[in-house]
Formats: structure tokens, C-alpha cells, sequence
């Protein structure tokens, strides 16, 4: 079973600017766990025709950055090394999914896919958060 | 002095829809080396109110794509390291230059930095791409 | 059922000098896949006294190099990167495992991950190769 | 002017097992600088005759460890991003050079490269450390 977060918190993930611009949706999320999706619109192809390398990494990042913030404390990106292995065609619909590997009270670790619906690699990635002291719900007002 | 590249591959360079959507600009290009910049707009911000990662590593890797792009063969970028540094404020205008570090005849390794006009380092990353044999001019008709 | 790979390919991958004096061995190895162990000596350690990363990463690299070769034609590293995660003890024997995520005819992807007998996660890297035209097996005599 | 490092950090860094057993020296250190050299011996090379890849990294990281713990306090890698791009042959003194290109009380961020005498780049990092609360110099006795 997973953990629940509270919606505060999911609405405060959900309030993306960037994400919200490029389309992306979260479809799950739990402590140090998160999924979402975006389709290939032809505003995120690049000058070859494909899917921008911006916006795969954007939406494997999102994920990483709702995954990693989950635990309700304030975390923040410090590195990431992405892997790009295939094209993805305009109209498919990609999911990205982060997942924890590794937690410390300071530090964060999480691997990273993008697939397609049907289960095909385009990325992955590996990343790493370091976790400040601040807590989300207690900033709220 | 700067080798000059084609205005047909710089207007090609230019067609990018994805960059578009996100107000960046080509300031200087030339095989191996290209330089752009885009505005922190609060369209770019995440959930923490900062830069969004996948916003700072789009404008890196777009400045990585025309770099490699431009000796006139297709690249495709395959692995991309970043790290980011500091928090750039709404309105700051960015600058991300790529700069090749090695080339061969099918591998090219790039370093791109992303940093302020007042030459505040935001983000540094490391990327390779894989060059194809397809040349860009002889496929445009 | 794991596909082969011949004796001679076996014999000339054992042939490390690097991985001979630092005592790496090879446990298992399929084509896209290896496993390696090692044991955390005296010999191994940093000035703060852990299992230098060096030595954690040159084990990994070397399940690396075994794995993307095993398909018999000659594979070069071209980029790796490592998460560091915990501090394995002297005398603790590691297992490093490489995993391909990946293959086209000219590059290869990989997950590795190195972990004790316990199943502890000690590090993890992900790694592309460069995929050259050589066969193995043709250049020996 | 470069700042001075104590003699006693200077001693704890040399004494490194694992870089000794490799032949590394330390050159030059300071605040957030190294410089390390090694030769390129027959045991250094992978079954493919070339450097072994964990070698190159070794010294790099060796580079990378010093330069981040002499600002006093113990500093461990979290994350390194290595490309390679050609071979050194056997013989050749190598040269690895770690610099800092940022640094919070919690985070440190280095570059580093391997070079020939000649200025030949044979490899180059990215790496990041996370800065703990321990001083070297207080625990010493």
C-alpha cells in the first residue's frame, strides 16, 4: 500500500507553471514516487522533427521534482544525467515515472524513464536532490 | 576568426517549435559553438516558485543541438550530465553557450553553461552526441 | 536461457591487467550482461578510510566493458555516470552487475550497479559505448 | 596567491591506500584545487589494451577528493559524470586536474580533466560532493 500525501501537497505540485504550459499531468504520486504524462504536441518538436531532448528531460524532471518533494520536505535538483534512446512520434502519449533508489536525511536519489504508452524506452535518467530543512505544509498559510 | 555557417542551416536552426514556445534566441552560431538566450518569465517557474530544471536544461540543450548541428551533419544527442548551481530571479534574462571539447568523425563532446548577464553561473552541463551520416543541406529541397 | 558467448572471448575479457591487479572476477557474462565481484581489501580504501570511489567505479566499469563487449565486436566507453550511495566495509565483497537497457548498431546503453552480498546498494552508473566495426574474434591469431 | 593547506592535511591526503597502490602524487593542492599524476603502466590496461577506463576515473577522483576536503571538512562524492575521449599509451604520464566552479556550506561542485604532458585531453568529469560537519583537523590526535 502506498503512503498517501496529503492534497495540500498535491495541489501545490499541480500549481506548475512550466509544467502546466507544456501540458504535463501528474497521474500518481506517494512519498519519493511519481508518475506523469504529456503528449507530443508539434510544439515540442525540435528543428529535426522530433520530440525536443528539453522536453523529454522537462517531464522526467517533473516527476523527480513531485517524487523527491513528496516526503513533504523542500527538495532541490542538484544533478541529473540523461540517456536518450529513441524517437517518439507527435501524437504519442509519454509517461515518466520516478523512483526513488537511495534516501538519507540530506540526500535524494532517483532513477527516471520516459515511455511511451506501449512500453517503449525513450529515456532515462539518473538524479539527485539534496534535501533542505523546510517543510512544505508548514510555510503555507 | 568564426567559420561561417550557411543561412539556410540557420534559418533551419531557427524552425524549432519547441524553442520557439519558449522565447529562446540563436545570438551566435558556428560549427561547434553556439550561444542563446531566453527571459525567466513566470511561465518557465516550477512548483517552488524557482526555474524550472527542465526549463534551464532546455535552453542548454538547445545551444548543444545548434552547436553540434552546425558542421552540417545531423547529431543526435545521446547522453547529457547537468548540474544545477544557483536560482536565477523572474526577469533575468539567460545566456547558455555551448562549446565543443572533442570531436570525431562520429562522436562530439560539448560543455554547455547557462548563466546571467552578469555572469552568474546557473547550471553546467556535459553532452555527446552521435553524428549521422545524413547531411542537413542535401536533404532540403 | 542465456545466449553463449565463446571461450576465447571469455579468455581475452579475464585478460585485464587493471582488473587482475585490483582482483576482479568474473562471475557470469551473456551478451548485454555481466556480473563481477571483488573484495573491499586494505588496498581499496580513500584517506578517510572507505572503499575509494575509484576503486567502486572501476569495478562497475569493468562489468561495463565485459557486458557491451560480449556481443563480440569491439565496444568503447564513451560516457558514464555514478551515484555514490553507501560505505561498504574492508573485507565486504561486492558484486558489480552491468545491464543493457538499449542496443543499436553503433551505440549501447547500461545500467550498472554495485552492490554486497547482502544486496546493499552501494553505487549505481549508467553508461553508454561507441559500438566499432571490429569483431573480436577476426583480430585474433 | 593560492592558500596554503596545513602540512597535516597534506600528510592525511598522501596517505591514501588505494591511490598509492595505483601510483598516484599529489602535485598541487589547494582550497578547492588539485593536481595529480600518474603513469600509464602495463597494469593499467583493460583486455582491449587501452587504459582501463576505471584508471582514468581513479585519478580523476583522486583529483576530485582532494581538492573538495582541503577546504578543511570532509567532503563525499555523490554523484560524478565522466566522458572519455581518447587513449593515452602506455608510458605516457598523465595529469589530473580537479577545480571548484561552485561551492555552498552544504555542496561543492568540481571539473576535472586528464590530460597528457603534451596537453592531449584524454578525459573529463563532472562531479559534486556533499559537504559534511566534521573537520579533518579536529579528529586528528
Amino acid at each position: 500500500m502506498q503512503k498517501i500525501i496529503s492534497s495540500s501537497l498535491q495541489e501545490l505540485f499541480k500549481n506548475d507553471p512550466y509544467a502546466q504550459q507544456l501540458g504535463f499531468e501528474i497521474v500518481d504520486v506517494s512519498p519519493g514516487y511519481a508518475q506523469v504524462t504529456a503528449v507530443v504536441s508539434e510544439d515540442t518538436l525540435n528543428f529535426a522533427g522530433s520530440p525536443h531532448g528539453g522536453f523529454l528531460f522537462s517531464l522526467a524532471d517533473y516527476a523527480f521534482a513531485v517524487a523527491s518533494n513528496a516526503h513533504g520536505r523542500q527538495a532541490v535538483a542538484t544533478t541529473v544525467s540523461i540517456q536518450f534512446y529513441q524517437i517518439a512520434r507527435p501524437g504519442t502519449r509519454l509517461r515518466a515515472q520516478a523512483q526513488e533508489t537511495h534516501l538519507t536525511y540530506r540526500t535524494g536519489y532517483y532513477d527516471m524513464t520516459v515511455t511511451t504508452e506501449d512500453g517503449l524506452l525513450i529515456a532515462k535518467c539518473q538524479g539527485m536532490v539534496y534535501r533542505t530543512s523546510r517543510e512544505w505544509e508548514s510555510q503555507k498559510t
